[in-house]
């Protein structure tokens, strides 16, 4: 399956990406719109921190019924912590946009990013909204990708295609998010649209089984946000239902491709990352475990560190996975450095230590564990902690 | 309560500090010991990491009577992740210093701290021994605290003096650490020492009681390290048993200061710290939640990069709260940061923001959250993110 960093035209949807003036910086793009030509099924997943945006409360209201048209994301402001106020200001957002589009107010979907506790000048949003539908177009997804970003240092696009049912099936998405970043239910924004045609409980179906080696498989910093928003939206226009279970899963896999391909370049674009590294643990005796040690040292600022000076040191790795609270034995651990064994039997081999050194100086690597105790594995892909991490989160209020 | 940040004598103890050339840097003390004229009650306990140093397996043995009489520490090595030929060492490097005191070798504690995975020499230990048994002195807590110092920028030591049962009681204890700090049962290698006459059980207690609001109450990056061990070590010779149990509670008060200073020690010189933090959760419903909220802000690097811009970014401080997994309502959330209310009943208090980052240019400030649930609270001490960190974790193998 070849996924494009790049956008695609996927039937039945139009997007557009305008400058509103939510942003402090004039003329940044910050207002983003995707309209279905009709009602078409669409699944999300949302954060699952206990302070939750108001537009994460409002979308997950409005999606009950797996069906929306439009979705409206902005950046410039979280709206979180923003009391009754901010609640109301998302209902009026969503109104804004169902009134251009002629559809009930349940219909629209709203996403914001930003700083946390402000809210946005809603006269600005209903013109940035006007505006944004005039400018709709099938070609429009690098414009919606580009008003969605904050600390972003450029657009995340993925998109492919596939055959399912005899028909060719467009795949696109986007994404924004460089901090903040360990998601448990979706990443900070992150749209995927298909021309598929899917019943709803397939859709959510799909939804559960992409996230686990997607969204939920990456971290910058152990951080999770308050607006993290997933929205798999599926118009319906490449072929009739209903699909066979082969083609279902292979759907599946173009689907989960994209949303892999956005992940890993969430990660990429992660706050001063200079590096992007796969964690994978195996031999484990369950999913969990495996994933428990995975994140433990995905998430350690010690390791981060040895990432970011290309230093092969087993000690830090060793002790992420002790500290993740997984029973195993030390003395069968296998450890793989950037390709190269490190350790194994209960011993650091030495000698190879300069060999793997040499190849952390890569933009990319692994790290593999084998615990040896059972048939389970899981994998995270983080990036490292940089001085640049230090600059862009002490020298910027976000 | 006065906690002096000094060395005392402590009667029953005596301490030494040499160099056995088990670092690489010549010249510096690597290997402390602290012997008691006689074999005394101690307690133990130890981090929790399933990837153990074999001084800590060890010491775990040595001390299940609840007994000992001396205590061999090094650093340049932590004699961790060495199989069977590190488990030999640490038996061969209790048998030496149990040779020269003339007890039998269960009643000699080991620890060790420095790189992962390499052993150090026995025959340079055996000379460092002899060396520092012929160094031993009542005065000799500095010296011994020098031994044991890794990535520290200087020794940890505190002490108080207390009356109880009629008698005087003194307290003095030594620390190391700096990173790889989030002890779940002790820090890196703590030492506390008294003179106070204790049964085993009322030693276990003290050190059950202390441990919660002391070396479990602090973290610098969240990582913990495969040989945290703290010893509490009494010999009895200030008064005789039995105490009353106010005098009880009385000592353990003083053994607690002192753990607390040794811990804010531990933290005040945490790797490229410039700022110390007390995160203080409260009207949590028990003080479990409040300890996980006030953890995930004490760790979050988001939140740890703003303490070190002075930037009272409140969004960090709520999205670290509201990813803790606890159950609590952000409209009833109230914040102070650096004794400064910036927000309360589900609003910001922006005017308040610039006071509140003047007053964070200051070396030690709090935050305080009240979740107006309950009653129970926790606090968790901790510090900044800087970019010294970064230097010192990524250009040095730890």
């Amino acid at each position: 399956m070849e996924v494009r960093l790049e956008p695609a035209v996927v039937n039945g949807f139009r997007f557009a990406g305008v400058s509103a003036g939510l942003k402090t910086e004039a003329g940044r793009k910050d207002l983003g719109i995707i309209v279905a030509d009709t009602p078409i099924v669409a699944s999300g997943v949302f954060t699952t921190s206990r302070v939750k945006a108001a537009p994460v409360i409002v979308a997950q209201e409005h999606l009950r019924g797996g069906r929306l048209q439009a979705v409206a994301a902005n950046s410039g402001s979280a709206n979180c912590f923003t009391g009754k106020a901010g609640m109301r200001l998302a209902q009026q957002s969503c109104a804004a946009l169902a009134g251009s589009v002629g559809c009930p107010v349940e219909f629209v979907v709203p996403c914001s990013t930003g700083v946390i506790g402000h809210l946005y000048d809603l006269e600005k949003y209903r013109a940035g909204i006007a505006e944004a539908v005039t400018a709709l177009q099938p070609a429009g997804l690098a414009d919606f990708a580009s008003a969605i970003m904050t600390t972003d240092t450029h657009p995340k696009i993925a998109s492919t295609t596939t055959r399912v049912g005899g028909s060719r099936v467009t795949i696109a998405g986007c994404a924004k998010g460089a901090g903040m970043i360990e998601p448990r239910m979706a990443t900070m924004l992150a749209f995927v649209v298909t021309d598929a045609a899917l019943r709803p409980a397939q859709l959510r179906s799909i939804m559960k089984n992409i996230l686990p080696h997607s969204f939920n498989a990456i971290t910058v910093d152990g951080d999770m946000s308050t607006n993290d928003t997933l929205l798999l939206m599926a118009s319906g226009t490449a072929f009739s239902p209903p699909l066979a279970d082969g083609d279902l899963s292979k759907l599946e896999n173009a689907i989960g491709s994209v949303a892999g391909a956005l992940a890993r370049e969430l990660v990429r674009d992660g706050e001063g990352a200079s590096k992007l590294v796969t964690v994978e643990v195996r031999g484990a005796r369950s999913e969990s475990e495996a994933d428990r040690i995975a994140r433990a040292i995905a998430n350690s600022p010690l390791v981060k560190t040895a990432f970011f000076g290309c230093d092969p040191n087993f000690g830090r790795i060793a002790m992420a996975a002790g500290k993740a609270g997984v029973n195993f034995n030390p003395d069968l651990l296998e450890v793989k450095l950037a390709g190269i064994k490190i350790a194994a039997r209960g011993a650091l081999n030495v000698a190879a230590l300069a060999e793997a050194g040499a190849r952390m100086k890569e933009r990319e690597f692994s790290v593999n564990l084998d615990l040896k105790m059972g048939k389970a594995s899981a994998r995270v892909t983080t990036c490292d902690l940089s001085y640049d991490y230090v600059k862009i989160n002490a020298e910027y209020t976000t």
